[in-house]
This record gives C-alpha cells, sequence and structure tokens, in this order.
C-alpha cells in the first residue's frame, strides 16, 4: 500500500471547482446561488422539487469503537463512486461541531481521499449556521430571564427552569452554573448551565423544518420551562418566535460544498444522535434529491440510535425513505466487537471477527424488520488479512447479506466502483417496504418497548420512579403521539456501554423524560448522557496554527 | 417637509448594487473578493497600500444625549455627498453588536437617507466577525480552565482570573455567575461572568492589527490572570495564541458593502468606546484609504471619549492620522445641554441652545490642540428653528470655527453638498498638524491627570487606594508605556453623567486598572462601566419577524 499524506494535506491539494461552477453542472443558475466566498455557497429553499424517482441511500454503522468505523469516509466515497459509475449522486451530510476541533484531532469531512473540502472551514466557522443557532437558542434564555426580572407575568418557577444556554465549545465549567448573582439590578439567582449548541433543541428543528414557516411554528412550541401550576410555558408565551427565525432564516438554507472530487455535497445541520435524532437536515436531504438521483446521507453513532432515529423521527416527519441502508463495518471494529483490546488490532484474528460479527448481524436484522434492503460496506484497513475479509463476507453471505469492499479513503471514488455497483443494483431489484416499527398512536411506554426488543434486542424496559411521574405529566400535556428520541451509551446495543458485541438477557432503564416539543420527540435517557464535552489533557488547540497569509496549519 | 419612511422601508427599497460592481468600481477584481451573498463581501489584506496622498474625515460629536446626534448618519452622508461633488469616498464605519438589536428599536447603520445596506444583515450575523471573536474569546476560557482543571502546571490562582466569558447578547443574568459546579468532574468553582463580545479584549485587538502575524502576537500578550506569585499569566502561557487567531482568519478581513446611494463602505470592528478604544479596525481604515482618495471614519460617544482615543491609541498605533475632524451637533442636544428637558426640545429655545453649546465649543478646542483642522457639522432635524441655526452658526462664527447644517437624514449625500464641499476646502487650505497631547515615556499617573485637565477641562485626578496599589503593580509588569483608555460616563464631560454642558471646577476619581496587554492599554475606570447589557421591558425582539420567504420584518 501506497504512502498516504495527511488528511489536510490531501485537502489543500485538491483541485477544488469554483463552487458557481458545481452549481452550474446541477443547474442551479448563479442567481440563485449565495455564496460564501469562491467554494461554499447557500441554496434557497425553493429548488426543492417533488422528484419520487431520485433514490435515498442510508449509510449507518456498526456500533461504534475506539478502532474507528469511517461512516462519514464511506459515505462521500459513496458518493463519489456513484458519480465515477455514470450515476449523478449528491452527498448530504451532518455539519460539524467547533467545540470538539479544538479538543481532539481528527475532523469530521471524512478522511483520506474521500473528503468534503474546503474542509478547514466547513470545520470552523462553515458558513455560521451554528453560531445562528447559538444565537437564537441564548436570545430566548435572555428573553426568558428578562421576563422573570420584569415582573414575571407568566408566572415561571424559576426552580423549574428546563431551558438552559448553549455555546460552540467544550467548556467542562459551564455544565453547572449559578446565574443571576449580584443583587435585584442583575437578574434572579437561578440555576442554569451550558450544553454545547449541537445539543440544543433548536438545532434538531432546525433539521425537521421543512420551511420557514414550519420552523417559526416548531420554534414556538419549544417549552422553556414550567410555571407555579406545573404548566408548560413555551417560546411562543414569551412571543420571540418570530425573533428567533428571523435570526436563523439563512442558517435555514443549505450549503452546498464538494468532495475531493468534486461532487457536489449538501452540509447542513448536526444535531447530537443522543438526546436528538443524529441526522442532517430534512431540507438538504431533499434538496440533495430534488438536484440530484441518488441522494447519500448518513446518521449518527451505529445503526441503533442513528439509523433507527432516521427512520423513527426523520422519516416520520418529512416522508423521506431510504431505498436502501448502507451498514458499514470495519474488521478492526467487529474484532473488538469480539473481546480484542485496541493495541492488539494489527494481529489477524478471525476467531474475534466471528464473535464480533454478532453485533453487525443484528443491525442488520433490524434494519430488515423495517423492510429495508442493506448492503454491508466493509471499509477497508491497512492492516487487514485476507482471510479476515474471506471469513467476514462468508458470514455476510451465510446470512444472506449483499456484502462489498471499500477502499475509498486509500482510492476515492475508484475504490468504491464494486460498493457503487452493488447499491445501485439492489436498489433497482428490490423497492424498499419501509414500515415503522411503532405507530405514533403507541403509548410512549408502548414505544420505548418496542425499541428496546426489536432494535436493541433486550428483554423489556425499567422506568424509575421519576420516569414514571414523568410519563404521566407528558400524558396529561398530550405529549404521548411522539415519536422516542432515545439517549443511550452509542458503544453497546444495550445500555451498558461495556456490553460490545450482542448483549443478550438485558434490560433498559429509563432514568428521565424531556420533551422536545418543537423538534416533535420525547428524549428518553438511559444513564448519564453528557451534553457539554469537556477538553482533553493536551487540547488539539495547542497545535494549530494559521501563516502569514491565511493558510490552516495543524487542524487535523 | 416630507413624509419620510421608516429606516428599514427606505433600505428595502433601494437600488442597490451587486457588491461584485461596487469592488469593479473600486479597481478591484473578483478574485480578490471573498463574497457572502451578493451584497456583501470580504477583502483580503494585501488590498492595503501605502498612500500618503488619501485623506481621512475622522466624524465625532458633542456628548451623546438622549436626543440623538446622528454621528453614523452624517459618516453616511459626508461619504455620500463627497461622491456627488465628484471626489471618491469610501466609508470605514465599526460593526454593529447584535445583542442590543434585541432589545432596543434602531440600528447602528444610519438613517434616513443616510444609510448602510443591507442593514438587516449588518444588524444581525453580518460575515460572522462577532461571533469569530465570541469563539475564541471563549475558547481561551475553556482552554485555562481544563489548564486548571487538569493539573494546573501555571499555578493560576483560581482567585484572581481575569479572563471571563463573553456572549453577544444582552443578558443581565450573566454579568455574575459561579461556574464549574457540580463535582471534580465538572471542573473547578471559580467566579466568572460574561461581557457582551464587543467588550472582548479580542475585539479591540483585531481593531488595532494590521496583520495576521501582528494578531497573533497581540493575542498571546493577553493576560488571564495571575500566579500565586501574583505575575501576570497570558493567552501565550497557554499556548493557544496560534488557534486564536487560525479562529479569526476571516474575521480579520474588512468587510465590503454600499451606503444607500452605492457610496462603497467598509464595515469593520466594533470595540466598545468606554473600555476599549471605540473605533473601527486599522486595516479596514488603511484599506478605504488605499482604495479612495477620502476615508470618512468614525469614533464612539462624544469627542472626550471617541476622538481622543482615536488620537491617543488608534492614530499612536497605526500612524492613521485625520486631516479633518467634523463634530456632529444637533440644535436638540445642545439644548440639552443647555439644560432643557427631552420632553420640551420642539420648543424654540436660544438662550438653551447659547448655554448648551459650551459643550460643542469645549470639544472644539481640545481638537485644535491636537493640531487638527475642524469642521461642525449641524444635523438638521424636523423642528429647528431657523433663529437657532443662525445662532448657532454665529456662537462659532465668534470662535471662528467652520460651521456647515447637514440634511442627509432628509436628503441623502444632496443634504450634505455643502458640508462636504466646506470639508475639501478644508482639507486643501489647512493642513492638519497633528500632534498627541502626552507622550508614551509620560507616567500612568501623568498621562490621565492630561487627559482630565486638557480633554475633559477637569482639576485632576483622584486616585482611589485600589488603583494606587494597581499603579505599582503596572509599574513593575512594565506597562506603564501604554496609552491610557479611559472607561468614563459618555454623557458628560466630567465623571458625573447628569452634569452635562461643560461643567468645570470637577476632579475626576479613578476606581479601578484593567490592563488590556495585547491590545496594548491600560483601561483606566472611573465609576461602574457595564459591559454586559440588560434587556428593556420589552424588548425590541417582540416584534421581530420573517415572512415566509425570507424578509426581515420589524427590525427597526
Amino acid at each position: 500500500m501506497s504512502k498516504i499524506p495527511s488528511d489536510i494535506e490531501i485537502a489543500q491539494q485538491a483541485s477544488i471547482k469554483r463552487v458557481t461552477q458545481i452549481a452550474e453542472e446541477l443547474g442551479i443558475s448563479e442567481e440563485k446561488l449565495e455564496p460564501f466566498g469562491h467554494y461554499k455557497a447557500k441554496l434557497p429553499l425553493d429548488l426543492i422539487s417533488d422528484k419520487p424517482e431520485a433514490k435515498t441511500i442510508l449509510v449507518t454503522a456498526v456500533n461504534p469503537t475506539p478502532a474507528g468505523e469511517g461512516k462519514s469516509t464511506v459515505t462521500v466515497g459513496l458518493g463519489q463512486a456513484l458519480n465515477k459509475i455514470g450515476k449523478k449522486a449528491v452527498v448530504a451530510l451532518r455539519e460539524p461541531s467547533l467545540g470538539p476541533t479544538m479538543g481532539m484531532k481528527g475532523g469530521a469531512c471524512g478522511g483520506g481521499y474521500s473528503q468534503v473540502i474546503p474542509m478547514e472551514d466547513i470545520n470552523l466557522h462553515f458558513t455560521g449556521d451554528i453560531h445562528a443557532i447559538t444565537t437564537a437558542h441564548n436570545a430566548l434564555t435572555a428573553i426568558m430571564d428578562n421576563h422573570i426580572h420584569r415582573g414575571n407575568e407568566l408566572n415561571i418557577d424559576v426552580r423549574k427552569l428546563t431551558w438552559k444556554r448553549v455555546m460552540d465549545m467544550n467548556d467542562r465549567s459551564l455544565r453547572n452554573i449559578v446565574a443571576g448573582l449580584g443583587g435585584p439590578l442583575q437578574g434572579t439567582p437561578h440555576e442554569s448551565g451550558f450544553d454545547i449548541t449541537v445539543a440544543s433543541e433548536i438545532m434538531a428543528i432546525l433539521c425537521l423544518a421543512d420551511s420557514l414557516d414550519d420552523l417559526k411554528n416548531r420554534l414556538s412550541q419549544m417549552v422553556v420551562g414550567y410555571n407555579y401550576e406545573n404548566k408548560p410555558v413555551t417560546c411562543g408565551d414569551l412571543k420571540v418566535e418570530g425573533a428567533l427565525t428571523l435570526l436563523l432564516k439563512d442558517a435555514i438554507k443549505p450549503n452546498l460544498v464538494q468532495t475531493l472530487e468534486n461532487t457536489p455535497a449538501l452540509i447542513h445541520g448536526g444535531p447530537f444522535a443522543n438526546i436528538a435524532h443524529g441526522c442532517n437536515s430534512v431540507i438538504a436531504t431533499k434538496m440533495a434529491a430534488s438536484l440530484g438521483d441518488y441522494v447519500v446521507t448518513e446518521a449518527g453513532f451505529g445503526a441503533d440510535l442513528g439509523a433507527e432515529k432516521f427512520l423513527h423521527i426523520k422519516a416520520a416527519s418529512s416522508g423521506i425513505k431510504p431505498d436502501l441502508v448502507v451498514v458499514v463495518a470495519t474488521i478492526r471494529a467487529l474484532k473488538m466487537h469480539g473481546g480484542v483490546n485496541k493495541n492488539d488490532l494489527k494481529k489477524e484474528n478471525v476467531e474475534a471477527l466471528r464473535s464480533g460479527s454478532a453485533n453487525l448481524l443484528k443491525h442488520a436484522e433490524t434494519l430488515r424488520s423495517f423492510g429495508l434492503p442493506i448492503l454491508v460496506a466493509v471499509n477497508r484497513f491497512v492492516h487487514d488479512t485476507d482471510e479476515e475479509m474471506e471469513a467476514l463476507k462468508q458470514i455476510c453471505s451465510d446470512h444472506h447479506i449483499p456484502v462489498e469492499t471499500a477502499e475509498v479513503w486509500e482510492k476515492g471514488g475508484e475504490g468504491g466502483r464494486d460498493l457503487a455497483n452493488r447499491a445501485a443494483t439492489l436498489i433497482e431489484e428490490k423497492p424498499s417496504a419501509f414500515t415503522p416499527l411503532y405507530k405514533s398512536g403507541d403509548s410512549l411506554e408502548q414505544k420505548i418497548d418496542t425499541i428496546v426488543k426489536r432494535v436493541y434486542g433486550g428483554e423489556g424496559v425499567v422506568f424509575s420512579n421519576n420516569a414514571q411521574k414523568q410519563l404521566t405529566l407528558f400524558k396529561d400535556n398530550g405529549w404521548d403521539d411522539l415519536p422516542i428520541c432515545m439517549a443511550k451509551t452509542q458503544y453497546s446495543l444495550s445500555d451498558d456501554p461495556s456490553a460490545l458485541g450482542r448483549p443478550k438477557n438485558f434490560t433498559v432503564t429509563v432514568r428521565e423524560l424531556r420533551i422536545s416539543a418543537g423538534a416533535g420527540f420525547v428524549v428518553v435517557l438511559t444513564g448519564n448522557v453528557m451534553t457539554m464535552p469537556g477538553l482533553p489533557a493536551r487540547p488539539g488547540a495547542e497545535d494549530m496554527d494559521v501563516t502569514s497569509d491565511g493558510r490552516a496549519l495543524g487542524l487535523f
């Protein structure tokens, strides 16, 4: 295998096209384009048209491991490969959060020869969407606090504020704060805290709205806390859904960029995949389908979280249905699911691979139970042996699961030809018969039970006392028709992060429910979910720099 | 007088040109331009060239009153008028903060027929510069807190953190917070708080830096707190000046927009005018001089704060020297300085005008003592009577001060022809002999004393015990060569906001010093200075909205 330069070296050496040219190739006139520099642009919502013949490919993965799976890399690579075999594909990806970039090395734009560019911009401020969400979120908090400070006409219970603050930064010191200190002129003392911006309900709403009006309507329904009669108080009660929508009027427009091979990519929206649904925006996905014949899009974490939410939340709300689900796996990740330590991954271990592939097989089984055609993409790494590859292919074949190797990291689109051809063939041959696993009319308990049993493979659900009380409150507030957004560890099919592979005979404990009334789902928390990350002992920021003429250094 | 529509109506009906066309008219090729949509663009720093023949006009004003002076309106109107009389003028303005937009109606883009557009964008997220500053500021805080959390190798005294956090929002509840609560995994408990972003030292630095390298060097010198030996700890000690510069690599580039009459305008940077120097960026001012023959730029508040800091801080650091200072006054404001109540301003009152004009005369006297030619611009309002106008002109004439009426709010550039002609003539006839009032070698006490006596017209300075201790500490740290940045009420020449007109026989009390080592000045606080505004009882946000197709409503 040839020596491959670093991601940023590859990205900065790419023969990037002007975004006007990428747009022109998609039939978008220069008038419609809102350029952000020469290589990024926002696209207006009226480019969305109904195009039922466009095909949607959802890329998901096994439960993530420290070995890395390369889901974004495969998504980008598959898009490039489809174009290579003569299909017109558009990639639709999530927008990375800047906060983690300051902490860990490694961007969120794919890798090797399957990246979206300009990656420095995409990983930093990009077109300002996340900053707009930060501003809208904190504007609502400021308005709420000001309402309380100025007489509290809505009778908001300061002990029951659920709307906090956000920042696009990894700052653990802001998780729990006391604000409003310093006397009567400085507001009302209250407990608060900051989540990272991508955990804001506004991010989830931006990704589920299908128009500015829908956005405004959803924003108005967001619950900020409860009054002294324990009734929810909303953004609409504070009369600022218009101002918040105004702050988001540009953020709602998808961002057009390109891959290293000039495949068009829409990067828009990136909600958390635990307390939110972890998919890029409905608007971008629909626009990609309007502009191309194939949309390749991804969902967060493994299929138990990302794909499940794509199917029960994003698909249900938007009508977008996948024609094929690609499940990304690596030999390395499956060996870890089979019990191998991270330091021993370079050694061939077919036995562990066999054992760990139970994780892949469970996801395949689940996705098929949704009525969806699937295709396993094995993202090849340097140390994978031919024996291991053969064994994995045999396992899939034994279970009648189509499987292809992807070498898109090393070879770009060229390394994904087999995957792209197989994907196109499967879509032609086997129409999707997508059916959700639960109905909106099911009770909240039933929906959660369905997910735990049919998606995670567990025995059932245990509700804490607190969660049981909340179930009653949520029903009283009319929130029981909403879909479920599970907040669970991404590392395991169960709620125990150390239970790799395919755990069995487990129950899932529900600790707490939260309402995201604007996004339109009930968040179900199992265990602790971190919504504000911290920085590592040696933050990546220490290596970052910029040359005198503005070239980014040390970013990745 | 004809009925004039609202500012936003005028702005939305303007015949706006493509920014590519505005740039072309300035001789900037499309390659050099980084468009942000069709009507805004960032310009690269290499457009700055040395052009000694370009003339700089600084617009300042009397001490502000609730009656409004219209300094930005006159700045924009004078730029338009200079172009009308055949001069090639470029306007260089400050960038408004989004926070106050949510609170009070009234933007910061000028008014009537002298506005910069697109005003909705400029008043909201614009090109993201302020968001970039917010991010860079809070990244440094997160890195500092993380350093303490991870062992505190630099021995930072958690009781002496001077670097807090910022947000571009009016949120009084964030003025004083306790952060780091929740146990050892959530950081170290400490007092903190949020300033509004434009109060960040990083904003001041961005406005004083002349290159990316200078920016980085200044950022590295910012003091974040003191260690247990009471020695300053800097951003450079935390090794993140490179990362912060990377976050600001686009924010450092000036933003090109236009006025209602298509006069080019560079809008870039907007530091506070109390704890910072209140001027737009050195880079934008220099670039405006490179692109046009006349630069019209403004400074914050009245001449005692804005112009004094322009001259002692911005000019000293950059070499930019005004060829003419235009002092904006209104009949209304001078009548308030003469003791008239806001509700009685519509009534003619020549006596009060005469008395209040002492404020104007003091500013004229001060500016002349800097060796600068001056011109008074009377920004005409509806209810000003001819008698009042004549009286004011006579007063100026008695003191040999050139004066012209400006009707730029009502008539645009056409209403500023006399002002523009007079400005051009004065610049031709009377070269500036600019000399600062103090030298960098003067002691901090001497510099402060000079400002109080020669700019404010006071008797002297009283230092609090605390300030006296700080004077010693600052000398020990080698900060006594820096210029002074006075934080004083903008409403009076003295430190008593109720002392209008021209107060005499007063001293100024210095309560506290703060170091802005990266910006390169010592902030001298007199009285309380608010660095995080609050929202009013009925926030302007309640009236804001956006139409289904994205048009802003209720902004102004």
